[in-house]
């Protein structure tokens, strides 16, 4: 694979509280703007609240999700007196750290993410992204306190649909178990830690340092499950097992316990044998998701280093 | 200590949802009406979801705290167009479980709460109730998988503010940790195995069984510690400690470490040592409350048994 080159990466944008309850996020942004911490070598930064009113009422979104508000379609639907607080703030958004997709877009954005699921850190990013994987790859080989995965996402980006993608490049920042509502210090240093690495980073490749290629391996989603249900009341039976409970990225076999009704059955995992992730993710149950799966996959990248002028 | 006697416990309400995001005790109710559970043996049961509305939201309350609303001064304060939906709910429930302080209360009234701290079951209570101790020392000596500890706030009767002060006895059952809005296997077994000890118990006490007295330990509140925040913007600076963060119960000595600043300092406990509880709880960033503190205690009790007509 050919060695790729790209444009120094000056603009940067980390957010937090895109979801108004994922704290690890909100603190982080606001230490940053308390700090005044918007140059850092090389590298111009932006801290962003992304949803400050949700963050105020500590819920995940007013109106509706706004991570799931920036796709060209909704970017570009007529703003009206009955238009849902978090499409105008996408578009607040969008003129801020965007266009999407134009050439005055932040170089990167990082979006800060909280789950109640076991996940450890991970990177979630669209489509093959060379500057996220190199970011990806250079997080994992320093952080050894804690596992680092990577999800892909294989959305085209006019209907990608999250903050990030707004960004040149772009990913968010997943970091778990922490419920919502709650700041816990060692979710806290990790992300910060992820933080400190990706501005390191950027910085080690803005002052011409070549990062060398190679693979990595990476989670993309097959398929959602939703809780077992009463037909006649849709009302949930069951809860996620508890040999699945805290088990993210642990390869799901046939006939493993996925669910533990309230009455005390076990129901088992049928057909493909595939990784669970976002297990008893909390902002799922309104989306009638218990768990993902998903596929292990290879990416391999080129080398990369800045283009000189 | 002389012996005690008591009236035949008959009348038991199991209560579920009075924080609506507390998803036990909604899954416990449901479950239990569901199947139908209204007489075991002896015992009439009436399982009730105490804020159906904040449930729907998925919310700790709509207006205001239920689980703050059932002093004697706020039952009686007069309804009007105006009135937050927790006050009305609150009445409601006190005519149909109460009223409190009268014959006609429930003899029992047992109400489920989860919290985020590492507290394992913790059954909470008002002053002296020879039958609630005698109820903890059964479910204590039954349960082995989890720590079963006793907290008691010394509140007399007419300011008792939640749901389980309108029994005639009555108490709540406080497991965790478990985020607000997630349901967990393990957490949802212990309460199911809480509620079933408890009607156990009440069943062997009317059918006439004798229950030896004894001493117990249990948890009084001292005092509150709220976050470290910037003078001028009123702001956390700190979060609570790694090394206190799931220490709930284990003593706090001079110099332990209790918060880590967002710029890396720690602050130390200081004073006397004391239990801290509710470490780091979700419901309590609003009431400016980091953790509580205790000193332990013995409560010495008599034996009991059913009061013979």
């Amino acid at each position: 694979m050919d060695q790729g080159s790209f444009p120094p990466l000056i603009r940067v944008a980390i957010c937090g509280g895109t979801h108004g309850n994922e704290m690890s996020g909100v603190y982080m942004v606001r230490e940053m703007q308390r700090q005044k911490l918007d140059q850092a070598g090389s590298v111009s930064i932006t801290a962003v609240l992304s949803n400050p009113r949700a963050v105020d009422a500590c819920r995940r979104y007013i109106d509706r999700d706004l991570n799931r508000c920036f796709t060209d379609a909704l970017l570009s639907t007529p703003i009206t007196d009955s238009t849902p607080y978090e499409l105008i703030r996408a578009r607040e958004l969008n003129t801020q750290l965007g266009p999407k997709g134009s050439p005055e877009a932040v170089d990167i954005l990082c979006d800060l993410h909280n789950t109640t699921a076991n996940m450890g850190l991970c990177l979630i990013f669209y489509s093959l992204d060379w500057i996220s994987l190199h970011i990806y790859k250079y997080i994992q080989s320093k952080m050894t306190s804690e596992p680092v995965r990577a999800i892909q996402l294989d959305i085209p980006l006019s209907e990608a649909y999250s903050l990030e993608s707004v960004g040149k490049h772009g990913f968010a920042i997943e970091v778990g178990p922490q419920p919502n509502g709650v700041l816990r210090a060692d979710i806290f240093n990790i992300v910060k830690e992820a933080v400190d690495l990706t501005i390191e980073w950027i910085q080690g490749f803005n002052s011409g340092n070549t990062f060398e290629g190679g693979e990595v391996e990476a989670y993309t989603l097959v398929k959602s499950v939703d809780y077992p249900r009463d037909p006649s009341t849709n009302e949930m039976t069951a809860a996620i097992h508890p040999q699945l409970q805290d088990k993210d990225f642990q390869l799901l076999q046939l006939g493993d316990p996925v669910f533990l009704s309230f009455s005390g059955e076990t129901v088992k995992h049928e057909g493909e044998e595939l990784y669970p992730f976002f297990v008893n993710e909390c902002a799922y149950y309104e989306k009638k998701i218990a768990f993902h799966l998903a596929r292990k996959i290879t990416l391999t990248f080129p080398s990369i280093s800045v283009k000189k002028d």
